[in-house]
């Protein structure tokens, strides 16, 4: 089989579309043919749309981007490319006929795959020339970002082409996933289905609208797939003895009128089999040890849906919004009393850990993260001198003009950190902050950070004098905590040199 | 209804130990009640194990944790709880008898829970005093991270009682799904038992085993689930004409065999039903917007997931070495061109853009994605002198001695950025590096770094001198680029001032 440098594409649609982006992102050159010349501004749409995304997958190098030219001439199309993509229709007559009338153009050496969601390759392939080369790969929507590819030979498709397939879409970032023998709707779109029409009959009973029923899945079960299946979830919810004890328990559940759709029996060799297959998934890890993957898993994903203010991420916002709101207003007082002179020390605001995701291939903490805890005390600092939502949303802002970082310790995974933090000086346009790093257990420095922020009108866009009782309270501070002698690695900065 | 101090639980199983957990976490004390004494070191054990991600979730001001206690009186526990929540097993009569015993010794303003999976509410309240005050609350393993809640009430249920669960429920962290209609299973469940129901077919058929159909689903729909649900993807499927086109273009495959799932008849009320749901999902928001949400969100998991080196994260990480691997290569050749004095300026080895997810509050980047970009730019310059995988792999490495940032200008959301690279001294075991951060459009400098490395033997924990080969390539560079005038922004280290 070719080394393929050229795909071709027959068919422009929404899948068509996102195999050119996706091919062209990782350096392939692309011969998109559709019958209809209209398509060809389409098709180019499409790609400059996906590319907003796509550009910011991977930050890795990459090589150059491929061309993509546009053709009605299917046959010219097949006579150029090193590996064909069908993207029709969804009707078998249709495709048999154009892939037949490909099939006698492309060399036999170039592979040819269709898109197909769920018609079987056996049928697709039955007029081609070389049917040997044929082969079904099924992508997802937005093919361009989901890495999913079903790939499944008919009867007459050879072990060399699936191979030959499999290592042009791991190329382009994807992940084959063999399918072992034709079924109609492959494998996904047959559990996809199964959920889909469970829904159509619950909106027709009037139980449940789309947005209730949508719910339901991305809060709870939905965060769960996005990096683990319903067999290895259960085998997890199995605990000790996993799926086998997880049947046990819900093998009653399977006769319950929970869906229309009727279980198989559960016989002893369906238990083995699902037994078997969990336990080569779980690969040697203990259920405790997957646990802890799902668990870090399901953080730092509501985490980062949290940026985007949708789903479970809009949840853990709205309670941070609370929490912050709450912690503020007892954190005040606590300034206040420092301020006074009760307590005239470095002010403790945050206390973390090192997260597993913080850890760089030393199985240290990575630079950038430093910066973000020690922005973290700023900004609760800040807040509770009173630069809250409402002060921001004023068009105040303070912004960053210059950081001195400095490094005394290694902290690790899991590691209990704290800040404490002070203010060295304040004026009516600036504040130096001073913060140091410490490590929970014994209080060793493990690095300090000297900040000068300068207060802005971010409207304006300019240097402008801060709100009087932000001043006041950062001065009031400062003077509390200039009784404590100044740290070493102050003074290092050009806009406040010592 | 009251306000909720302490939570009463009945029954101490992995359900129950997660509703600790999480109530814990938000400041409510906890009596578990179980009538096996053993329960308590369980469900203390439990607790604890759960705290590890509970406690990386916000890192939001929390409220004092709430206290445990345990007890094997059930009644002595429903005297003193303020809320109870069910999480005995699944047999109905078994739940009826004790949530009726315990329902004579509860006040009758305590809201009483039920976790079941699938009882129906109106079955579980017949025996019970004061039925109105319960209802079905069912979450989803780990209790303690997923945010969903179903709450279904029964024929004596009152809304006083469903709207205290909810702002309840809502307090420790919670999504609350109402459940308009009570059916076996609700509404999670019977999507999930579908599919569940679905994959033991397949598994029983021999068609594929539980690893592909949990990979036919991670690497593909899961990813999508995770924000968005079935009808919301689907209409975003059917691009400018939404579900309505979806439905005419699918509707044909609902009388496929693609599941053994039959589907209701698509009659034009359920058409009417489903777009007319979809369209309130989409709130005002056009297809093209909610796409670019659905991909952002595509882009910020699947970058999650490659820290934890699993599902759609595992492919990406595969790729990017392969890239980087690439790219080093080439970018080889380049350096040993600039070291020869063929083009003798600071070196660009990283560009790249603001990601949307590295802005803050003020529209701008935040400070520590500054450090995580010249981080990306040591890396390269490192990797491209010889400091590699191999390299690191041999136990030797650089530590960050100290940093020194300035702000000049501010960089938005997708700008365009590149890094320039200088060495500005290496010695045996130091290296002094200094970047500057420009803008793409206008090569305006954004901010500067200057950074001191000390070069370790890891494995000894000490300052060891660099590989030869590596030294003489950044010696090479430094003495190629000399000839540049000092940047105004170097020398303010105290390990290396000017």
């Amino acid at each position: 089989m070719r080394q393929v440098r050229t795909l071709g594409l027959l068919g422009t649609g929404v899948i068509g579309g996102g195999w050119a982006a996706r091919a062209l992102h990782f350096g392939i050159d692309v011969i998109a043919a559709d019958v209809k010349p209209e398509m060809e501004a389409w098709i180019r749409g499409a790609v400059a749309n996906a590319e907003g995304a796509l550009s910011r997958l991977t930050f890795a190098p990459l090589p150059p981007k491929g061309k993509l030219s546009f053709t009605t001439d299917l046959a010219a199309m097949a006579r150029q490319a090193d590996f064909i993509q069908e993207n029709i229709p969804e009707q078998l007559e249709l495709k048999q006929r154009t892939l037949a009338a490909v099939s006698r153009h492309a060399p036999r050496e170039v592979v040819i795959a269709s898109s197909t969601s769920g018609l079987m390759p056996s049928d697709l392939q039955r007029d081609m020339e070389c049917p040997e080369r044929f082969l079904v790969a099924h992508p997802f929507n937005p093919v361009y970002l989901l890495p999913l590819v079903e790939l499944v030979g008919g009867k007459a498709t050879s072990d060399l082409a699936i191979e030959a397939a499999s290592r042009f879409y791991t190329y382009i970032g994807m992940h084959a996933l063999k399918v072992r023998r034709e079924v109609p709707g492959h494998l996904t779109d047959r559990l996809q289905e199964a959920l889909w029409r469970e829904i159509l009959h619950m909106v027709n009973d009037g139980v449940a609208s789309t947005g209730e029923l949508d719910d339901s899945i991305v809060y709870g079960p939905g965060l769960r797939w996005a990096a683990m299946g319903t067999n290895l979830i259960y085998h997890l919810a199995g605990s000790e003895t996993g799926m086998r004890h997880m049947l046990r328990q819900f093998g009653p559940c399977l006769k319950w009128p929970w869906t229309r759709l009727e279980a198989p029996e559960l016989t002893e060799q369906l238990i083995d089999r699902m037994v078997e297959g969990t336990r080569a998934q779980a690969a040697g890890r203990s259920i405790r040890e997957l646990e802890r993957l799902r668990d870090d898993y399901l953080v730092a994903i509501q985490q980062v849906l949290r940026q985007f203010n949708i789903g479970a991420g809009a949840t853990l916002r709205a309670l941070e919004e609370r929490l912050y709101e709450a912690g503020a207003a007892a954190a005040r007082g606590a300034l206040l009393a420092a301020a006074a002179g009760d307590s005239p020390g470095a002010l403790r605001l945050v206390e973390t850990e090192v997260r597993p995701e913080w850890v760089d291939y030393n199985g240290h903490m990575t630079d950038s993260r430093y910066l973000q805890v020690f922005g973290d005390a700023t900004d609760a600092l800040l807040r509770y001198a009173g630069v809250d939502d409402a002060y921001r949303r004023s068009g105040r802002a303070l912004y960053t003009v210059e950081t001195h970082v400095t490094h005394q310790a290694e902290a690790r995974a899991l590691e209990p950190l704290y800040v404490a933090s002070r203010v060295l000086e304040v004026d009516d346009k600036r504040v130096r902050l001073f913060h140091a790093l410490c490590r929970g257990r014994d209080a060793a420095q493990v690095a300090t950070a000297e900040q000068l922020y300068l207060h802005v009108d971010a409207t304006a866009g300019k240097a402008a004098a801060m709100d009087e009782g932000v001043r006041a309270r950062l001065a009031a501070l400062q003077a509390a905590q200039a009784r404590l002698p100044l740290p070493p690695e102050a003074g290092r900065l050009a806009g406040k040199a010592r």
